[in-house]
């Protein structure tokens, strides 16, 4: 259990942070802008463009991405890098390609993916030439519980046909999302976890139609290519479009989703640093009657809390980035859990109350925190309610003691 | 402190809770349809007009305004009917000419407005002719000091000249908002409670500039006329545009605010009914490998904590609105106050634990959780953050005890 | 749903505040001293003996007791009264007679009990000639079920014998406390509510053994009685020693649950109030470097908060009350459960929070605030833990809709 | 940051689990006789003196001490064998002569005292022979903040004189506790922190009173030697009976509380891992006629979110032990705070939920859990209350930003 930082994750964190000082947070209201004159347009405006190449120049590209395609860093050297780019969550990230759901999806062609497929996809996605979303959660059914996709994946011939209806596949708005990353059924009669497949689907295949945008409280999130309802009418696609096995679906589909919630977590306590920075410097210049607000009690104690709570879940991610480089994404499936419902519900209370020391100006677009708590909100949700896995982590505390049993919760907690 | 419903109470709610079942609520969707086809525009879209005469028809119109020019109930006998139309907030309140800001400024016309005040800018806002705007925050000051206003309202030989700038002024997006009533300092000089006037200000005055938009968590209500940002420069308007005398502005405004928090309140309670209504609704429907989501104890357990809190806080409400009526607005200034601390953040919190049920459905425009969540969040700062209001109360709470205090806390609280 | 304090009400009250005020409060450190001196014994001390000659004289006994036999207020208008006692809660409801579990016991004599039952119990009870004890739970079922009880009361000829093992019989310490109300299965074979019996034990019958007192947290609870745990070994009594019938235990059991939970609300309500006398004074008094605590934003916002929760609950309360008295006990039932788990828990709240206003001293025997805490503590699961009747209350809000059903909670929920 | 265990932990930790297992367990049961078999003594009983035979033995002795005279452990490595003790809090940590305030007194000697000091008072406590008293708290003042401490420490010739009432003095009602270890002003006209001196003072020196016993919520943990007011009247030492300099109190005072706070945070998370664990045979067990309480989904949240809190304060407290190491106490001691309120309040909401699984019985001594609960709610009193810390954190956090602070919480807080 050791997460100190070792000389590279040093190296590179300090030249993400310039970046992020010098040309992201700068690049924040010049966004804005562009937004505000495109404002049908779906996907990255100019300035993100602009980003990406100083980042690439920089050397801060795919960092998330372990592995030989990837920026070669462990995921346990990725966290600082990770948490500095939620501190501006609509830039750092997709300037450093570094956002979610690219990120996943070029882990499972980089992982699962054959040559041909990392050729034709993976290679694009590692240069963002294009963008991709991933297609899983459906109207109809329990998002939570993947083994529930109603979505058909059938064969016909050399081909496969997909019918189905999706929503929320974030960034399919983008015209640039060239991939939808699809899961569906392949076999219904197949045990349980067996039943789904993915499959790779151009999205100007005949039968794909992005139907509508969704909204995230009010925000539509165009210019990170929003979140989609889209509609499979009978799409044909090669044999070779299936990612994996015709019952590897679900299983990819899980591991895709570990790294994907450590990532949301890392971000999110860089928003919360971020809205602590915030408050700092609204709590010194604001001066009411009963003096500046940075001598309250109650903003004191807020701030306090906030402190405490980013300082202790920091170190519950780091070690959980450290049980994933070590034991596996698998084996650190507790620890991905409880990351996953702490951080979100902490960011937003940290959130909340900053939005509280500013104001209405806080709930408004001249401070990032409004549209930081929609995210943080969503995270409550995304990958699964909290409450499948506060549910699932109860039950396996609750597992009835048992001396044999090494990763049973009784065995020591103490530290490894 | 009897707040039974009385016969006229009885009644107008029967008739109200008919108008929200076979109108309103069915308005719903076209409402979104409409504003959808018309992305451009601010203000009242054609079926808020269709509403509004169906419930002009029905006896449904201004019932939120006391005294002769208004709907003739108390506002206890309002109470019932201001929650059910926060069932449907962003239409329900405006069909029956009871949303803010306008409800406000009609009451300020009506009780301190001159004849001619009343003439020309009362009788329109009565018929729903035309809407209106509340100038006061602004966005250099703590906009929960009124005393701390910047605008100057300026004598100028017959005239008035108001130089300053605004913000979060609802509805002046909206060009049918033809007055704002701007607060302003009137006398530097005179002691701090005398220093502001309020002034009648046509939107089409020279100098009056809408700037922009503003958004609350990506919300920019433009059927209802947005929040605006507004500079005044150099506006000139005659001396009888002035409302009550030059140094009123500020116990106006605090005469204006009481009425209208206890109105966001009851809406509020509305909101919180309308997302249990839905909650249970879905609950039942879905059904996961685990059973219905009715049958989950976490699920219980939040509908069963929202019914009491909203059970307990609408008697508060009553209390209030009782008091209100029987010993006037400022006598029940502690209950304003408590009100308007405790119902926000319950209905917040309720609304966050429908969305949790609903899954990302309830984040996006497909149920009304996710906008009536900004609205209960943005009520914690409207009128003055909580923190404001908690710090007042808390104070005149631990006054130093007295026997000769009939108003101190300490005085029998046991029912009047 | 008028509970404004009658003629009646006002002028009771004002009594029992001057006997509080100026015979109850200050004999709180003489039954200290009494206790410390006679470590050994369980029951009422001499200053109890004298409270209660004081209250017979001025008319302060008995008054939970509606109906014939008691002081002649109704729930509503007793309320005031017993929030009152709540303020020193080990001295003024035993004072005024009106103390658990004696009242329950009293209430099911004065119902059900037989003229010889009455003679020979309820007679001397009224008097406070003797005590007594309510033996419902068994350390081996789940409380919170009364159907579960497995004391057996079997017809033996012309008497019952009763055998089991009861616990948390509070005040059978006391020697004083000559009668045991015990429930147990009469009929094993019966439907689920017909299977159970009451019955009215001698506390000196052969058989019976007082076992052991228990603790809550650290109190022992002497000077009241006790919590015992009591073993029944064949105990027989005679035939009329049943109250009601042979099937009638678990519907009287249920009966006089539900006064009871409302009492224990009222007097929780007036230990709330203490709580924020003893907070402001201290608060005034103590003043740190930085000033005096009660200019504290923190301490400021605590009591605010606490105000706000005992003024909106206290109306619950009341609510409840004038539906018991208008509707009825078994109609209230949903009310009744909704205070059940919303006033300990506030409470409990508020007194954690005037400890530590108190620092350590709050939590020592010096000021009343630990043990009201613990008291506070402890009805959450007193009567049967929060989180049944949450789970009912839950289950009852998420019942689907209906617009048959006249008690639904879809049912107006505005006032009746 | 490397807080992984390494051999010597490990195999410590493993000595102490089945210390913990195989003997003191057990011995819970048989303390409670011998404490109830003695109603009347004050101080450790027989159970613990065998307990400490078989703790010297296994080489699990003084192992809080750092440095030559102790276990030879370093903070870190003592944190997983002070957690264990946690889990037994009562017999555990005094077993292994780890207790407050020994530990705290014995750490002074050992790193402030004089060989002469050192021998009359280190040795004995070392071998266990002796107890001791740490007084610091005056009824009349903040204890908060030392530099109120009002006892005189006068110089009168070759002596000091001692005059002052203290309270909280742990311990000092066992008669074993010969030394009292007492903090007072020996300069009124010094700067601030220069005021106070720390006093060795023989239990039996003439003017030394202990006045009282004091209870936390309602215990008087009389087996520890309870928690004694302490009256000093004239009493008189030798010069060199001073600790350190005449004006080094208040330093040492702050030295000697920053690993007494972390000790009792360490302790703490063993509290709520014996929770838990008692949480799960109970929920397992117990089945009412909804299923186990282990199926209950409200349960299973619980336990769930107090894993995690668990999990991540855990870290927090390593992390803070490791800093102490290697950076020292005193650069530690925002993480000291942070712990300090973060651990006792979320192991009291743990133990408070804990209880309300295993009801009544869970208020009373059947079980641990009530004497924890308040053993975790005294904590957030003792060293400080909460909100002293948290005001002090919130203000470091406040302090404007600057560049050239490497303290500030600006600067980097990505792992170190």
């Amino acid at each position: 259990m050791d997460f100190a930082p070792d000389e590279r994750t040093r190296e590179v964190t300090a030249r993400a942070r310039a970046f992020l000082d010098d040309h992201v947070l700068p690049a924040e209201p010049v966004l804005a802008a562009q937004v505000a004159a495109t404002p049908d347009e779906w996907g990255a405006r100019p300035v993100v463009h602009e980003l990406r190449a100083l980042a690439r120049e920089r050397g801060l590209w795919n960092l998330f991405l372990t592995g030989p395609h990837g920026g070669g860093l462990t995921t346990l050297q990725y966290a600082p890098v990770a948490e500095l780019s939620g501190r501006s969550p609509r830039l750092a990230p997709v300037a450093m390609n570094c956002a979610a759901p690219d990120t996943g999806n070029m882990e499972l062609l980089a992982h699962v993916g054959t040559p041909e497929q990392q050729r034709r996809w993976l290679a694009p996605l590692l240069r963002a030439d294009i963008r991709s979303a991933f297609c899983m959660t459906e109207p109809d059914v329990a998002s939570s519980d993947a083994t529930t996709i109603r979505t058909r994946i059938r064969r016909d011939g050399a081909d496969w046909v997909v019918s189905g209806r999706k929503w929320w596949s974030t960034g399919a708005m983008d015209p640039a999302a060239e991939l939808l990353v699809v899961l569906g059924m392949t076999d219904p009669d197949a045990p349980r976890h067996r039943r789904h497949g993915m499959v790779l689907v151009p999205r100007d295949a005949p039968g794909v139609r992005v139907v509508r945008p969704l909204t995230v409280l009010g925000y539509d999130d165009r210019d990170h290519g929003g979140h989609a309802e889209v509609e499979l009418d009978d799409v044909r696609v090669p044999a070779d479009a299936l990612l994996g096995g015709p019952g590897d679906g679900f299983a990819i589909a899980q591991a895709r989703l570990g790294p994907g919630r450590v990532h949301h977590c890392m971000r999110a306590l860089g928003m919360a640093e971020r809205a602590l920075d915030l408050v700092r410097d609204r709590a010194n210049a604001r001066v009411t009657s009963a003096g500046p607000l940075a001598e309250r009690g109650v903003v004191r104690e807020w701030v306090a809390r906030a402190r405490v709570d980013v300082e202790a879940l920091r170190l519950l991610v780091l070690k959980t980035a450290w049980l994933m480089d070590t034991v596996g994404n698998r084996a650190a499936m507790t620890e991905i859990q409880a990351i996953k419902v702490a951080v979100p519900s902490a960011v937003q209370r940290i959130l909340d109350r900053a939005i509280q020391v500013f104001g209405a100006a806080g709930l408004s677009a001249d401070q990032p925190l409004a549209e930081m708590f929609a995210a943080a909100r969503a995270l409550r949700l995304a990958d699964g309610p909290d409450e499948v896995h506060l549910a699932a982590l109860g039950r396996a505390e609750l597992r009835p003691r048992s001396t044999t049993d090494p990763h049973h919760p009784t065995a020591p907690r103490e530290p490894r």
